[in-house]
């Protein structure tokens, strides 16, 4: 018997913050075994990683494809060997934020065929797949605006992140191979609408993850 | 017509750096037009990696080896992208010090699947190939205790770095794994008897160096 395996994904602005916190708070009531993490940057190497990814180098030099692609898959094999697979083996509940369809949408969006993202899934995956992926659903066009107040709140200086139509653009292709990934695995992908209220939106999730869990032995009424 | 790619090889203490530097001096000398880097850090952001890999993680945390294989190949893509390859197209001569034979030796002794290998180095390399690798080969026994002899002269710090049993163990495995690279590449490796006086290692080199490069169209006497 092993732990649950859940990842949430969905377009920036899609409300996974907000629906992992009311997941992870529920489980915990729930006296549930429970590990949260995310991606990249859920182990201490892979913070560092991160910041390698998202931050601009001083020099202003940035990593090309193939290196971007390599740095997220290392991130991810880190992050499978010292948190989720022991996690898993210890029979946890295993919640993380972005995962491999996160890597397949936006790479594969940025150009990166779909050869060298299943050479690279078995490589570091060796078959462990999540029993359950929460994708929140959501028009680009709706969520870069919440992600847009959300930066313009925090003071003057972000507001050099307005979205301009290529990254509406990117971010509509994106949204797509996340719709088609649910589409190719629908047993795994649950598609949540996330224009929805919040409260509905946990609903909708819990009704997904409540029966997983209850097959999976644990007890979450 | 592109460059001339040149690759040195060898385990720890072989003179890899002494012999680069004589050949990049003589190159320079002739007046050809030359790169010279390294692996890992050939790049700015390689630089931020090769502190990554080669530093202890102020937690104690280490890289898994899948982790650590990513990285390396990380660090590559970023190098044939922004120097090797640029430099290639402008007919330059690029030397560079350890490139993805040192990967296959020191990550094969490690235990990587030749498989994984392979298939790393096909989405990385796209077949670009070294036109002529120099691989200064010595039993790692006297190569480990030049490495030591070194260290102890930097500072009684290094003094435990004296190597051990367990490390002259795996240093002949990647050195077997070099010469098994060598019979299997014949026409690419040239291997070179690194223990002779460094003056004969340096002839040893020119002979292998020389015709290539005037094969290529260079004037090099």
């Amino acid at each position: 018997m092993r732990g649950v395996f859940i990842t949430i994904e969905g377009v920036e602005g899609s409300g996974k913050s907000t629906q992992l916190l009311r997941l992870s708070e529920r489980l915990r009531h729930l006296g549930l075994p429970l590990v949260v993490s995310k991606e990249p940057g859920g182990t201490a190497l892979g913070r560092e990683l991160r910041r390698l990814l998202l931050e601009r180098h001083s020099s202003g030099e940035t990593w090309c494809a193939d290196a971007e692609l390599l740095l997220f898959y290392a991130d991810r094999a880190q992050h499978l060997e010292t948190v989720i697979r022991p996690a898993l083996a210890e029979r946890k509940v295993v919640l993380v934020d972005r995962f491999e369809d996160s890597t397949r949408a936006y790479q594969g969006a940025s150009g990166v065929s779909e050869a060298t993202l299943d050479r690279l899934s078995e490589l570091v995956l060796r078959g462990l797949r999540p029993n359950l992926t929460v994708l929140l659903d959501m028009d680009p066009e709706v969520s870069l605006q919440r992600v847009e107040v959300r930066n313009l709140s925090l003071g003057a200086e972000f507001a050099e992140t307005r979205f301009d139509q290529a990254a509406l653009e990117f971010h509509r292709k994106v949204r797509n191979r996340f719709l088609v990934l649910a589409q190719t695995h629908p047993t795994r992908v649950a598609m949540v609408p996330a224009r929805d209220p919040v409260d509905q939106v946990e609903v909708a999730i819990w009704a997904r993850v409540a029966p997983l869990l209850r097959s999976a032995g644990f007890v979450v009424d």
